[in-house]
């Protein structure tokens, strides 16, 4: 482990091998991981099809089952993301972000805000995408239509 | 069901009976129901003896957990509270809200302050302490302190 505090964040809409692979970097590096969840609200600001993504109820409980599963909850803290910042901004103990290739820009403007407010950038570890049977990434999204699971098994609907 | 929007509030720490009582009365009288949990920050500010109280991340699980596998999941709101007022007195939507005799005085207050804000006041739903085997109410406390068990099973430490 290389850091006290590290921080993730995402809306975790259908558990995926994608998230697992984030969430697994950020226990690996960090002794204490801050798991942000985005809220139903803001779900519904920050995603253009946010139509059928799951209710944070139900989001918040597949995550919580996974992290207890892993023997990770006793060195969890949670926070609900009402914006796409969090306590990533503010908090000063923490010392990583772990990140996708599709959210890196999210972190270094994290890094912009902290350093105008006087808090030391955050270390950012960039995870690959997981990809899926076919080769693309996995995505909520991808799952939510029905191509793939959370596993990346091809679903063929188009076989019948 | 006589409640579109129902709320609930607690720390929830280490989910008992009384919980659990007051709980099921919401999703009786509820359709939707909005449970906030009090943030890790919050706990430690309300109660006076908050040492050992559980970190978010575990009552967040327990309490999911119950209502997944009682079916409620789909039904429910979740909020992380960071003061004792959550939505409840922003909510125009929300109904009625469920109480025990501990936490009445809140849900009074929160009505004076609905009402000073033009919003109609909630019904106060009240649900008696569930007592635990020794006929003194169930608490998270005497979990903690080992006096009983979460269904109210007195423990006897003191009989060796």
């Amino acid at each position: 482990m290389k850091f006290r505090k590290v921080v993730v964040g995402g809306t975790f809409d259908y558990l995926h091998n994608g998230h697992l692979a984030i969430i697994s970097k950020a226990y690996e590096v960090g002794e204490q991981v801050t798991v942000g969840i985005c809220s139903d609200e803001m779900r519904q600001l920050l995603q253009k099809d946010s139509a059928g993504v799951q209710p944070l109820a139900i989001r918040l409980w597949r995550l919580l089952n996974e992290l207890h599963s892993r023997g990770w909850l006793g060195r969890t803290e949670i926070t609900i993301l009402s914006d796409p910042y969090g306590t990533a901004v503010s908090d000063r103990n923490i010392d990583a972000i772990v990140v996708s290739p599709e959210t890196r820009k999210r972190a270094e403007e994290i890094n912009r805000i902290r350093i105008s407010k006087g808090l030391n950038p955050l270390e950012i570890v960039e995870v690959p995408f997981v990809l899926a049977e076919d080769g693309k990434p996995i995505s909520s999204l991808r799952i939510r239509y029905g191509e793939i699971d959370p596993h990346g098994k091809r679903l063929n609907h188009s076989t019948i």
